[in-house]
């Protein structure tokens, strides 16, 4: 992937200015080999603003730019990620009755994207994604998403099981769709505060997760070809969501 | 775009025996200049299968293939079209209640490929696209149809105008998305026999197809942000009557 500079800050000073200011940033590389003072700071603002730090060999920044880096660069981001607690604390405030979606293994970010664009149409509030595995939200994503992705809290956690738990505290009740479960999508009551786990096409909702979740659901199917897009899935369920609230 | 030999039957003899046999057909181009008996053969055999003739320069089909053609080729199909009348009646006789999907603007093939596979889900038994605008269903389209482009009906018309006459006829009413529609979604009967049409996502559908469907909808939306993807739309939808007509 070729990564144009204007995403990219290089060097140590600059990065901790970003963090510093809140810009939107992706991720942060850091040389296996740097030390000293403002690399802990980088390192405790990153924890702050829940960006990931890579720890890379320094060839590995070398081929990404040729700016003087000092063993430190940040990709921003298109978005920008929110705080969770923040996020359900800001809907609760407005009154508004949470309806979020939690992307398990969702990769894609043009598949993000996608599913951002009949979120903001169906009145979810919030997607929640994983730090790992998901590409950067880039121009692309926003791109395919028809600007949805900027009008819709997009919070990125390290780990989904503790998000799950930070919505559970929150009173906010957890769904996951899963094809052997007996209850069927229109018998889940989705007026009350809720979030919607979407799996994978091919790998599903990963089990532990699955386990948490508070109630399984299948989206009926009248023939045996099983085989529903992520996107459209994800469409259907928050369709019968938002009838359920219209109603 | 590059289009592999295989995919072409050049020559008349070849090309009226492929008509004689049925072969799934996409379209025959002829020279402007061909003339003979076997010209007004294809020709009428074209006709009788419902397959587009289109007439070009004889260097556009010297540029498609290098085999010789005297002034014919077909291109092969990927999926066999049906006559709407035909499967209108091996539904009808198999004592299914029609729901089929007609495709109005929507050309890219892999869009059809995706509503094909979201339509088997659903059960509906046939999408109705015009010959017109839109690209072969090839390999790709079968691809992203997960397969789904091969089990359902695919009825190829010269003109959507006369297949919505043609399934008036056999009493199915024809519904079709409209944004500024009074009625929503939910409240149209999904119960009798019908049919429903998408329009592209930047013209919708065209004027006078709109006037002589039977009732226009919309789909109710969370926020001003009408902007959901067809394929994602007909998932909506089909969603709908499926739910209906399981209930």
């Amino acid at each position: 992937m070729f990564i144009a500079k204007k995403n990219i800050i290089a060097g140590r000073n600059p990065v901790i200015e970003a963090l510093k200011q809140h810009l939107a940033i992706d991720k942060i590389l850091i040389s296996k080999k740097a030390t000293g003072n403002n690399i802990t700071e980088i390192k405790t603002l990153a924890k702050e603003n829940n960006i990931p730090v890579q720890y890379v060999p320094v060839e590995k920044i070398n081929a990404l730019t040729n700016i003087k880096h000092k063993g430190i660069i940040a990709f921003k981001s298109a978005i920008r990620y929110q705080n969770l607690q923040q996020v359900i604390d800001f809907i609760l405030e407005k009154g508004d009755t949470p309806l979020f979606l939690i992307l398990d293994g969702i990769t894609d970010v043009r598949n993000i994207g996608a599913i951002a664009r009949t979120a903001v149409c169906c009145g979810a509030q919030a997607i929640i994604i994983p730090d790992k595995g998901v590409g950067a939200l880039n121009e692309d994503a926003v791109k395919t998403s028809a600007g949805a992705l900027e009008m819709i809290h997009i919070c990125r956690v390290n780990s989904l099981m503790k998000a799950v738990d930070e919505l559970h505290l929150n009173g906010i009740k957890v769904f996951a769709s899963e094809m052997t479960a007996n209850t069927k999508l229109f018998n889940l009551n989705f007026q009350e505060p809720c979030a919607i786990v979407m799996g994978s096409e091919d790998k599903g909702i990963y089990p532990a997760l699955m386990k948490i979740c508070d109630e399984t659901f299948h989206i009926p199917m009248a023939n045996n070809f099983e085989s529903l897009n992520v996107s459209v899935a994800t469409g259907m369920i928050l369709y019968e969501a938002m009838k359920q609230r219209i109603n």
